[in-house]
């Protein structure tokens, strides 16, 4: 599939920005909340941009590099994790049910047979990546299948109606793997990517780091070559869910969603995603800052202050649940609030 | 009126932490939403902690000291936002309708006749303060009628079902007040707690300065005779919408509500309560911090980090508002999410 991303068009700004400054409050006093009302009225170029079907999909998937003991938890807490949130019972459950938001669960490539469950999306490439310490995670053509099948659940999606999506995901061992995406594409070192994940402590933080750096001399891979072929880098060195939410967040962005970006996995999706389309940039909000070390430099890299700082570390989706209200708001005031003449309160003294 | 606020009991903290960390995520992977879960259950003094019948009561009224030309807006925009607010077109109306908050608009001293209207407390101490650059901003009777009265509504509002409390405000000139009060109470130099407001230039900020230093020397009021006396302060420098929040912030710790902090101004009124009553900190959730000069000193000089930073500056309560999902997400989590034995999910590997 080929992804052509439009740049968000500016003609409404200046009347969208008019609007925001004849609501009664003073000019910028909602500060963060101004700056998204304008990008959401531009991204669905309208003045009365509304939040419609708010999706957020979690896509799971297993690594095979778990092998090399480079996580805190066990690797088929992937699956027990996708049980969990087909029961209900993980914390994306319970804040996507607080903000109405409709959970899609996506088995991207778990290491397990999962049962059918109505609330299972069973899309699974393959029984997990291969080991990238030995070989490249994906084929070419699993690549472009986990991005293809994302991009059509995406559109499946937007046809019901949705406007806004957020990307999650669930995989014991991909923060490895996003850290090594991230050292790539962001251009860090490994030490500023490589972080504890689910608990690793600093012996395990150091094997993993050690086991990021081989990976990416075997694959032959360094800055400039992953920034100019950013699918190498996903399929070298990715997850299936890694791929599905770089396709997934491709896609929103062609059919102009707003994109709710996560924290250190989606981010790392977005820089593959953003290295191919530079354009999608206009689409994403940038939820929450991650505690997990790599993601602070990754924002700060490309010029991102989102709009959390929570210490939340959790993936899933999860900082993009609790951020959805805040966009609710900013399209809330603009919609309802009354203007200074319909209210008839005085401007700012001359 | 005598107020007397106990410390929360950390009877439950050990119970409360190995309920949150029996959830299905890594230890701590929630952060501050953790740290809130711990707080509310402390406050509540429950396991199942919950957020019922959330309040937010607005404060409004006018400050004599607009008189020495301290504000962008005009004195007569206070008592035409009580309107808008009566209206339902106001930031706070709109944050509130969003978040299912009981909003209470108060007339604590505005300077109109405002209409009968069956959303609008009358509760006006008097027209607005005296001009503290000549003489105390009210009577100690009049600052006793503010906390008294204040304190009477939040009984009411508590005996109805309420467990959580925002306060929030509206009173051109009472960054004016706020500024003083934090000066003293946080002992910050005038410099660093004199903003712009609404939209002062910085001609206007320097007038706002002079005319707060010199009334600081007018009431003979330094740093340890107001934190000694913090009532004195009060009536000298304050506002009746800051003396109600003060009063109302207190009776609501008292009854072990969750009190929400919203930004500069209600801020500086719990600076005066806590002076009186320390212990009202354990109850307090500090929401955002404004970009309001003077609100980030006086956060860092009480070790407080709040929730959200957004550069909003509106007062209202917006701030408040703009939080409470977060504390609903922490007692949802807390209450709903699956433990690793419920869902079995396996844990950490030893």
């Amino acid at each position: 599939m080929k992804f052509d991303v439009s740049p968000v068009s500016s003609a409404l700004a200046s009347a969208l920005t008019e609007r925001i400054d004849q609501k009664t409050k003073p000019p910028g006093a909602l500060g963060v909340l101004e700056q998204l009302a304008l990008q959401i009225g531009l991204i669905q170029e309208t003045l009365t941009p509304e939040i419609n079907k708010p999706v957020i999909a979690v896509f799971a998937a297993d690594h095979g590099v778990t092998t090399e003991n480079i996580s805190a938890f066990p690797a088929e807490v992937t699956a027990q994790m996708v049980l969990n949130f087909l029961g209900g019972g993980a914390a994306i459950n319970v804040f996507a049910r607080q903000h109405g938001i409709d959970l899609k669960v996506v088995d991207a490539g778990v290491n397990a047979t999962l049962p059918e469950h109505p609330a299972l999306i069973a899309a699974k490439v393959a029984s997990g990546t291969r080991n990238f310490l030995e070989q490249a995670a994906m084929t070419a053509a699993e690549c472009e299948q986990a991005l293809n099948t994302a991009a059509q659940l995406v559109t499946e999606w937007y046809e019901t109606g949705s406007n806004v999506i957020g990307f999650g995901e669930m995989g014991i061992g991909n923060t490895t793997a996003a850290a090594a995406l991230t050292a790539l594409l962001a251009d860090l070192p490994l030490q500023d990517t490589v972080g504890s994940g689910t608990g690793l402590d600093d012996a395990g933080v150091s094997r993993k780091q050690s086991v990021i750096e081989q990976s990416i001399k075997r694959a032959c891979l360094e800055v400039d070559s992953a920034r100019a072929d950013p699918m190498k880098a996903l399929r070298e060195l990715g997850g299936f869910e890694i791929a599905m939410i770089c396709g997934g967040m491709l896609r929103a962005a062609e059919l102009g969603m707003v994109i709710l970006v996560d924290g250190f996995i989606a981010t790392s999706a977005y820089l593959c995603a953003s290295a191919l389309q530079p354009n999608i940039r206009d689409y994403c909000v940038f939820c929450h800052q991650s505690e997990e070390r790599g993601h602070a430099g990754a924002l700060r890299r490309i010029d991102v202050r989102p709009l959390l700082d929570l210490g939340m570390r959790l993936g899933e989706g999860t900082g993009a649940a609790v951020c959805l209200p805040m966009l609710v708001s900013a399209v809330a005031f603009l919609n309802e609030m009354s203007s200074f003449s319909d209210a008839d309160v005085s401007g700012k003294k001359e």
